[in-house]
């Protein structure tokens, strides 16, 4: 009955939701606090208290119709300023509210990105490991993905293949920074390096060639670490941006794009995205969100709270003898399996009760994802539980 | 630098944009009070009482990070249970919390139960008038969308005609009651004549076909008309719902799909389209409003404002000389056009500062749509402009 693009979708889809009962089954046995699930990217940090105040603010003091009402697809004026003039102080870009599209979410707002760009057939760029979402967001409008293997001393990506894989077919490419599932922040010669190939590869090919900025996690972001804003590296960027983890508002789905006015045909561009929107059936971002956002662009989680997980969770691991590259940003650490079938290695840790996701689900097989979005007893309970697992991996040790 | 697809969007929303701007300079000239603009189905009734409080209650007693956070894509199991159990009481309907999925809006429902069901050449059916975004909704999902003419003696769907144009091809039919741009609701005998054809065709062409029932208007129906529940007369039936209208929260985002246990395949369907919310890049409909739903699920805005704005506006007409068939549902009034070019009347119109759309926008010349959704002074004080416009329409008389 269901059409041939879902019907994968759904096959697949069973195998996850079988990954969840399980969990679920292991939760009501043992209970809550006995599990160790690292699976779900669900912050567990409330959104600050700027978030409710705004709320009780806009319902006290302003019109429940225009609270709750239609605006231009784009957004409300107002908080598409605001988030322009925090971009520009924070980080020296030079935008107005027309670069600003609120969508809804940052999901949302790459699917309205796609939409407004590709042809079928077009060829969309990632790099390993990567989310894998983009796969159906790309399917969504009849473009390939094409996918750049892993650079798994570093994780940034690997340019040398991107630079092969790049072609006259090639439309978008899409990074995320800081990176889900390896919590790397793409450095400024990262994107310098990618940045001049693009340009080369435009000029070659006679093309143009969009840079799409997935950046959920750009607030969180640990010792100091710069997250460049990349329309400063390439003219031809589009950055998604969301409110779910910097404000902790997964669920109100609220994000936006940027789309600076030096992009090819910008105007056009920025056209054709807003009625991306309408027509996807999404109209507009919700509207007291937007308002709340207006209010509270510059609040924030409590980052140190990530940032002490973070620590705990990697230290106990090195600990163990487990290999992990230390996350810059986000709130994940990606850990080397012990042996090449990481797979093998999460049904190894469930009989300790620890829930990881393998690599292979972000086309990175060989390692395994933990989401330290946890409270912090769950990191430190869960601690033991690693190093018994680390004893069954490492009996030589 | 725009996909294919995009461009004739972006054409055609110029000349709406244009529409609109003209409008606004309109009002900036002669004062908003002076300017009766009937162009834009935006509630201006507040949201009910209700809504409020039951974000006060939420922010007051509920965790923030359940409040905003990631549920199941289908929605809070909360919020679609008191959904299921208010539709059983009042429809006297069968359905669980599973039959229910939570939308961001009917828009993004209509294009989720599309998603799931369309191969690329899969014909669509929808009556004239219709919302013209329809076709960039099938459009969406390379569906071809055939336009049943108008039956402009009662504005019920065209029959006769509709039954020579369900094919082989056809996966669904779209109905919308009540009705924008007419305000008519389709009768039980309707739907009951509806339904036999399509379980005819279904037989003959061996298909199943989807009946798909666009409802955001369900709670708006004046002199006690009784809106039947489509899922009673066919089985095959989606129904799509938003509370834009019924808790004028338009911006908000926020209704769901009925996929009924009766419907063919209805579990594998269930599942596509729970997948298609969040590939689509939605994820789930915003979480803070579909708590608030399941606390107002019986609310409604004040259904006597806009009577009282369709008893005017209606009355006034008639008492001017036009021709138009009186609303029972909705807060729309199609007008006939007092010669056969409506544009040419709308024009006319603007010089009496009156705002309509003309009736090709919704595939039915010679007609124009007035959204009554404003005040009931702007009616008021419309009137003699109305009568000022009907004296040159109208010199003999």
């Amino acid at each position: 009955m269901i059409s041939e693009k879902m019907k994968p979708l759904v096959a697949n889809n069973s195998a996850i939701r079988a990954m969840f009962e399980e969990g679920s089954q292991m939760k009501a046995i043992y209970g809550d606090d006995q599990v160790y699930d690292f699976s779900l990217g669900n912050p567990n940090v409330p959104a600050p208290p700027e978030v409710k105040q705004a709320i009780l603010d806009i319902l006290e003091n302003e019109d429940p119709v225009y609270v709750h009402g239609y605006m231009s697809n784009a957004g409300f004026p107002e908080t598409r300023k605001a988030i322009a003039d925090s971009l520009n102080r924070r980080f020296d870009t030079h935008f107005t509210e027309k670069n600003i599209l609120m969508t809804v979410g940052a999901a949302s707002g790459l699917n309205v990105a796609l939409k407004t760009l590709l042809n079928p057939g077009d060829q969309v760029i990632t790099f390993a490991p990567y989310f894998v979402e983009y796969g159906s967001y790309v399917a969504n409008y009849d473009g390939e993905l094409v996918v750049v293997s892993p650079d798994t001393a570093t994780f940034q990506p690997n340019l040398e293949e991107f630079e092969q894989k790049v072609s006259a077919k090639t439309k978008a490419v899409i990074i995320n920074t800081p990176h889900n599932p390896t919590g790397v922040i793409y450095s400024e010669e990262t994107l310098q390096r990618l940045a001049a190939i693009l340009e080369r590869k435009q000029e070659e090919f006679g093309t143009t060639i969009f840079l799409i900025s997935d950046e959920p996690y750009r607030e969180l972001a640990y010792d100091g670490a710069v997250v460049p804003y990349v329309t400063k590296y390439y003219r031809n960027t589009i950055v998604g941006y969301s409110y779910s983890k910097s404000l902790s508002l997964p669920g109100e789905r609220i994000g936006y794009l940027v789309i600076p006015d030096e992009a090819e045909d910008a105007e056009q561009v920025i056209a054709a995205a807003t009625i991306a929107i309408r027509v996807s059936g999404a109209v507009n971002a919700p509207s007291l969100m937007q308002l709340v956002i207006a209010r509270c662009v510059d609040a924030s989680v409590d980052v140190a709270y990530y940032d002490r997980n973070r620590n705990a969770l990697y230290n106990g691991l090195i600990d163990c003898g487990f290999t992990c590259t230390k996350p810059q940003g986000a709130f994940y650490l990606f850990m080397k399996s012990p042996f090449a079938d990481e797979k093998k290695f999460c049904e190894m840790a469930k009989k300790y009760h620890i829930l990881m996701v393998p690599g292979s689900s972000f086309a990175c097989p060989g390692y395994v994802r933990l989401a330290y979005c946890v409270s912090y007893e769950t990191i430190q309970n869960s601690l033991p539980a690693f190093q018994a697992l680390a004893r069954e991996c490492f009996p030589e040790k």
